[in-house]
């Protein structure tokens, strides 16, 4: 049954999540399952629910809103995991549970210390529970590319007859190359009995810089579905770009004879939402999603490009949704307009108050910045993620003075469990004071991993978005925090990344490192 | 003659630098080129002589000292640029002269205008003219992947008896796969008179995410020379990036088979200074260099996966170079230890006035900011290109106050062509308001294309390094700042870039897109 329709499976939610930082709220998670829908993404792996009740939570929220796109858990291969991707998923209009064990000798021997026998087993029973869920059960067989044939052609043959429906053959470490994943899929597919039964997909990560490669040589081979995340997000280097292998198979259809349901204009928004989330900056020289992918078109020598447009240029930036920028809001915009622009974002309104609060922090925004742009809603509403975080810090002053020659010292008043708390600190920079200032009070004894500043739009009165990443006792969280003024953002997001550390259920659901 | 040893040919400084904002200054290139020489590179492209008397400065000086690595230069197939080419690398050890010529039915036509014949007529006189000043002469087929081959053929012939020692096949618009690439270099070695007589040459674009898998799929064609750059530099979505390369040609020897010169441990080196002097940043989840490419190493599993590296693990992050972070200097460190430190980073001292200022800003600097790292000192380094710049706007004095609920007013006094003038001026935050009252003196009309910051190094006394990238008319420039001060790091980066503007030679030397 090799059709030429090439299933997008996103794991942007999942794997992508698992970057140290990375996790996301559940109203995150929400507004970017929201935008893999508009991008028409076919299978969106929206997490794991037997990691943690908030994992869970996020997985059946999202399949209640969610109609176009199948809603997928990962489940290790075991009872208690499978039954909970199952109930997380019921909601679904379409649901599947994918479920996996590794199957190399290395993984076998040192993380399971399983047979191959007992190896089969397991599968072949998770496969038989999951079925009691739903029909669309995927099966993967972790570190693959490792895994001997022989012993890959047996255990896809059970789990195929056991009703697995998708056999996933993932590169959990970035090992292979074109070539020999091309061979494998052949191989497989020859060798497996019942092979055109089912969708075979490819799971690439990054670490030689070749997943997209592999990952469209899988479908050389006769992959149909590809596991892939926005931005290339994920696990050390990252898993296969999705926005890379969408537009490869558009640009080169005469190699790769495939056809996706993305609606590719809705690449570039996409792009933008999971790195204002993540805090995962894109590099200006990433393919079709950096800055400069498409710099030519801006550049000196847009005149002779333009002319003849094809003696650079392969395909075109409006194609996947670079334009933006363009001006949606301003002071004068009333609460309908507002409403309005945030529907069209997909970003959810839950109530009346909720509207009203965000209305007041717009007008704010607009009586200092005069053009609003898109990303400029993005980051307000990501600086109001209300219901899961528990504020425990909160700043009520900050006052701080740059000046040549002296010494920056912080006067801060932080609301501390509902108490006012002031403090006063000096530092080797403004934000240095601010954040020392902070940990005088909170004492959290966390480690800064990152600090960075993007400007969220251009122009100089941009507001500038903080990310701050902190490492208390090796739990990783990431807090945001937007402003016009730079020192108040980083003191916000410092204060966002604290309040995580005292929340349950943020900072990476994972247990153990997955495919 | 097809050895199994790849030649590393290295464009950062050349295709890198045609990134917009990515100009580099003659010191900024000296630097480069002795980081890339301690990298082990066999070439280094070090521009194109005859863009600007800038480039071609900068080429005959990293000819005068770079004793290991050939030196290059790009030239269009016409006498005037072939000659400034033979000049500027006359001084190198080695010197090669690398000159190109649009292929493609569509470049012909649209672009040069030129009839077939008329292409080989002016590439086998360029490889002619180029002969009389070296040996090592490269020619380059711009766009050869949309090239048609018969016609390739015929114009290796040409070059190859008119004296050329390497072929490049270029895929200048990133528009090739890995099996097709493959039969590109598999027909071309085949059909090509004499093919045994010289080296084959890759250079990849990434505009499909595929540089790195097309030029390994083009070494498996029988290429051996790739051209590359770090962190994947370049043009739109970038050149194939060389660490990628390089290590997916060690980890999997099994299938390329061939060698390299690179000292893998100073990848990760080399990466952080090109990342520092362009003001492009590195992606976390870039292969290799990014920051969470080993990130397993530092995360919560650190034990299990050590007990088992091979796990997850198929290379070390030592042997590309991380571990960085070292301490190197602190406040008691002597002018010998910091000049030796400066020696050993590759960092010329001009005269003994130049050591003294940059000892000055040492001490300045170790006075606000306990550790002193390698970072820290290309960063010192970085803000003092005393020699090339024309410092018209200097930065006496800057006072800018963040307070809640306030609106920022910042007070600067610059020297403007030695007269110091005083300003003031409020904006949205105080690196707008800054950058506010720089323009009201200034008068620059330039308009604000990127702000970034980068901690140079984790901890909250790092300091923050500053990329303001302005375009005035079209002439894009890059100018940075650092300090641990961000507000004055602003500051100084803006200013840098308005003296840029002031000066002749900086902004992006090639006046037309190549290859």
């Amino acid at each position: 049954m090799t059709s030429n329709r090439l299933i997008i499976f996103d794991t942007t939610l999942r794997d992508g999540e698992q970057s140290p930082g990375a996790a996301m709220t559940k109203e995150e998670k929400l507004r970017v399952a929201r935008q893999l829908e508009r991008l028409g993404v076919d299978v969106i792996e929206a997490g794991f629910a037997a990691a943690s009740p908030g994992d869970f939570d996020a997985i059946s929220s999202i399949a209640s809103i969610i109609k176009d796109s199948t809603i997928c858990s990962l489940a290790r291969a075991n009872e208690k995991d499978i039954r909970r991707a199952g109930e997380a998923i019921k909601a679904a209009n379409r649901g599947r549970v994918h479920t996996f064990i590794a199957t190399s000798p290395i993984h076998m021997q040192y993380k399971l210390r399983m047979s191959e026998d007992q190896v089969i087993e397991a599968a072949v029973k998770a496969i038989k529970i999951a079925r009691e869920y739903t029909d669309d059960v995927e099966f993967s067989a972790e570190d693959a590319i490792r895994s001997e044939v022989p012993f890959l052609v047996r255990i896809f043959d059970e789990v195929i007859k056991a009703g697995a429906k998708t056999i996933n053959v993932p590169d959990t470490v970035g090992y292979s190359t074109p070539e020999l994943i091309y061979e494998r899929f052949k191989t497989l597919l020859e060798q497996v009995p019942n092979s055109d039964q089912v969708i075979w997909s490819a799971h690439c990560h990054n670490d030689l810089g070749m997943a997209v490669a592999n990952s469209l040589a899988a479908v050389r081979g006769g992959a149909r579905q590809v596991e892939c995340t926005i931005n290339g997000l994920g696990e050390r280097a990252g898993n296969a770009a999705l926005e890379e292998i969408v537009m490869a198979t558009r640009v080169r259809r005469d190699i790769y004879d495939v056809t996706t349901n993305i609606r590719t204009e809705e690449i570039v928004p996409s792009s933008r939402l999971v790195s204002t989330i993540t805090g995962y900056v894109v590099q200006p020289n990433k393919a079709i999603v950096g800055a400069n992918a498409f710099a030519h078109e801006s550049g000196i020598h847009q005149d002779g490009i333009l002319k003849h447009r094809e003696t650079y240029e392969i395909m075109r930036a409006e194609d996947v949704g670079w334009k933006t920028n363009k001006l949606t809001l301003g002071k004068l915009s009333g609460r309908a307009a507002f409403r309005a622009r945030l529907d069209e974002l997909g970003i959810g309104i839950e109530s009346d108050e909720h509207l009203n609060e965000l209305f007041a922090r717009f007008k704010d925004l607009a009586d200092r910045k005069s053009e609003i742009f898109d990303e400029d809603l993005h980051a307000l509403v990501a600086g109001h993620q209300g219901s899961d975080v528990i504020k425990r810090f909160e700043l009520v002053e900050l006052e701080v003075t740059s000046k040549t020659g002296q010494t920056p010292r912080a006067h801060l008043v932080l609301k501390i469990d509902g108490k006012d708390m002031p403090v006063s600190q000096s530092g080797s920079g403004p934000v240095d004071a601010t954040f020392k200032a902070i940990e005088v009070l909170a004492k959290s004894g966390s480690s800064l991993e990152l600090y960075q500043v993007n400007a969220i739009t251009s122009g100089t009165d941009s507001q500038g978005e903080v990310a701050v990443r902190l490492n208390q006792n090796g739990r990783i969280v990431t807090g945001q925090g937007a402003d016009t003024d730079i020192v108040i953002a980083s003191a916000k997001a410092y204060l966002d990344a604290l309040n995580w550390l005292t929340t349950e259920g943020k900072a990476n659901p994972q247990t153990e490192e997955v495919m």
